[in-house]
């Protein structure tokens, strides 16, 4: 049954997530010719985990504008895949040097690092080509609009650029002098890129399947904002209240690697305070679309109390 | 002046590179915000160098189907920031492992692992964001296919799936009890993944761009396919015959590795002759459009008698 037949969060939310894997699997591909040990790869390290938060907004805001399940399916696993391959990017001994990811060895454990820059590789190539197909839509331009999107949000101005921003706070020690309040606009930059532009897209791609009018994106959008950055600091606090076997990673890494985060800048207390003033923000703004955004109102209060 | 207004090759090679390096220049992020690493890597490696093979075929083609320039050279420009991100990611020492890439410190060396690793990551993801842009082409169903088929050429079924077979075949001892048929085979479909599928998108985007008929996509398909498997015996020729002065990289790579290559099957001269005979096939599969494609015919003779 469709997503928009869900009332409670956490039944559709484990609904999105079993759709969406098997809409993945039936993507990624498979074979016994040589080079399939990369196709392992990909399946290794985007099927079977993640609580695919990505792919429920997707799904959640496509239900807003009546979008095909189908297409919504294909853009949710879409995201999966550049989500995906940037775990496994991020995972390498070059970057943050994760042996352990989702409760199994990484991918350049299970396999080697050739075969993880690899798949990663084949994983963003692979998201752009399912966008691209006009199984998820039937209107080219709003296929060629998904792929600029995701391409901004994944890129330079992006992702990318929020993981650079991060490995070099990792090296630099200069933290300790800066203001409070310069450190809350330079970490809240960094989340922006590093995990909010990813979010943001998530949260508007049911706008663009739907071709929504513009004050709806707009909500969308301030609603992915908010949540993102909720949702970031939540991160921070498992890192530091987490338990390892739940999280299925280590906890405790930023501390060790000096980091500042928003728990080190304004402890506990106030970023769990933050995180929840954040939620309330982030469901605000989905008034305009009254009880069919019950779910994603619902997930914003989840992002706050998740424990993994 | 337009390159259909050039009789020679060389030139318009020249014209081709220059071109379209200034339209990467525009198109690749600058900036000096935390995260301006990673934009001087995507440049330091994108820009400055290589004989823009790729760009030319772009531009070549679209000249037979009387494309605007600024189409064409967005396009070649997103073919040379996906060859680019392969540079860097082969490079990586978990992968090909080389220090020196077109006469320079390749993007590891000159910065880090992990910044080269990001780098890669961007100018991949740039050039889907520049197809997908409007300026590219007015009707979005044709950056929509350019999008497809380029994400299909660099994917798991194409550039991404040969770099796997590459790095399998340095690490199998079994080479030698292969037939010498079966071999040829084996490295025939390596080259087509690895190389291949990258240069026919170029040959064959002036025709998506230009919306030719089927048939004459379908020349340039096959002229694309010949040139290419000639374009990778050259490439294993120089490797054991070249100067890596001349070249910018070293050389003897493959026979140091022990990897099959053409010339390790063939000998050196056959493998000469079999290029020589591949660029003579690829020439005539033009035919079809007279005149107008003679840079393309001289393309053909060029791959085969450069010495880097």
């Amino acid at each position: 049954m469709p997503l928009s037949t869900y009332r409670q969060f956490e039944p559709a939310l484990a609904y999105a997530a079993e759709a969406t894997e098997r809409t993945m699997d039936r993507l990624l591909p498979r074979g016994d010719t040589g080079e399939a040990r990369v196709f392992e790869a990909m399946r290794y390290s985007s099927l079977g985990g993640g609580k695919r938060l990505r792919a429920f907004f997707v799904l959640a805001s496509a239900t807003l504008f009546k979008v095909s399940a189908m297409s919504a399916l294909r853009v949710a696993s879409a995201i999966e895949f550049v989500h995906a391959y940037s775990l496994i990017h991020d995972d390498l001994p070059a970057m943050d040097d994760d042996d352990m990811r989702r409760g199994k060895p990484s991918c350049h454990k299970q396999f080697d690092e050739a075969t993880a820059i690899l798949a990663g590789d084949a994983l963003q190539a692979l998201a752009f080509e399912v966008l691209a197909q006009e199984a998820t839509h039937g209107d080219p331009a709003v296929r060629a609009a998904l792929v600029f999107e995701l391409a901004r949000a994944a890129g330079a101005h992006g992702m990318v650029g929020g993981q650079m921003l991060d490995l070099l706070a990792e090296t630099r020690s200069d933290q300790s002098v800066d203001a409070i309040d310069q450190s809350i606009g330079a970490i809240t930059r960094l989340q922006r890129l590093k995990t909010g532009a990813l979010i943001s897209f998530s949260c508007t791609a049911g706008a663009i399947l739907g071709k929504a009018a513009e004050p709806l994106r707009v909500a969308l959008a301030a609603y992915a904002h908010d949540l993102g950055l909720a949702f970031q600091i939540v991160d921070d606090l498992l890192d530091v209240e987490g338990d390892p076997a739940e999280l299925g990673k280590a906890t405790q890494k930023d501390a060790d690697a000096g980091k500042a985060t928003f728990v080190s800048i304004l402890g506990l207390e106030r970023a769990r305070s933050q995180a929840g003033l954040l939620a309330q923000q982030a469901a605000a703004h989905l008034e305009p679309f009254g009880a069919p955004a019950d779910l994603l109102k619902q997930a914003a209060g989840f992002v706050v109390t998740r424990r993994s």
